[in-house]
């Protein structure tokens, strides 16, 4: 763990309790890392059964003639499952984590048995000129299985209210 | 409707029934509009309680005070419906929907009660030069409300394989 992990992560444990972050208490470089999750196929095949009902989703010996080779999940899962484990335990953000998209991409598959957690790292912090009660945090979210390969990346821009002047820091 | 519209629906129902598209049967320009989905509070809840869950998203009264003023459906959610309206009534495409990921915005929140559809329409079609067998076709999706509203876009490049030269056309 680089110490900026580190730094990072007492951030977090010192803010996650009551204190969350403001816009102003976040700085570029800033890097979080969530739990994980362990993913397994009957996830895979009712969040596919529900949302991607595509052969490579919902049976493996279906999967095998696909480009994927085999059961792998819906990139929309595996985008689900991320946001879940940032809501759970990523940058403790005032307000929630609130985005009006980003740019998405899933460089390989997620598979039955991946532990997946989520690495993030502040890329930009830009105050909204127009209103001073807000600003954007640019954000780069990688979601990494077991072996640290990189199964999804999304970066995205959140909105992130300003601390108020009059409150205590 | 125009004209280019009706052709393209008229494609996709000669197709859907049995034949679906190849890369060399995929047009710039061509238009498909899925089926519609009505979103009720229900399912809301339940993708939250699962994937997303903040005030916001669980809750109309706690989601008064936020950015959203009412309960609105996580993007997830939109994201994740938007993938089933095309699963089933999008483009039918050999093979099936296969992306690397794309630029994913949400333009306006998703409210209990609206009904979805996707319209998507076909901006680049590049024969891969490594592949013979496949190509790339990039896609403009874009899923409006009752009203007409864009509540997502997501334009992502899909692989496609390409028809074999013995197939009959």
């Amino acid at each position: 763990m680089q110490v900026k992990d580190l730094e990072a992560a007492m951030t977090v444990a010192d803010t996650r309790e009551g204190q969350r972050l403001y816009f102003d208490d976040i700085k570029v470089g800033a890097r979080f890392t969530t739990r994980s999750h362990a993913l397994d196929e009957a996830q895979i095949k009712a969040f596919a059964t529900e949302f991607d009902p595509q052969p490579f989703h919902l049976d493996d010996a279906a999967a095998r003639n696909t480009l994927f080779g085999g059961l792998a999940a819906s990139g929309w899962h595996t985008a689900a499952i991320s946001m879940r484990l940032l809501v759970d335990s990523g940058m403790p953000i005032a307000g929630g984590i609130i985005g009006g998209g980003g740019e998405l991409n899933w460089p390989r598959p997620t598979r039955p048995g991946d532990i997946l957690r989520v690495e993030s790292e502040i890329l930009e912090v830009t105050p909204s000129r127009s209103r001073p009660d807000r600003g954007t945090v640019k954000i780069r979210n990688e979601t990494r299985n077991q072996h640290g390969d990189v199964v999804q990346t999304f970066t995205a821009k959140l909105v992130v209210p300003r601390r108020a002047p009059e409150q205590p820091t």
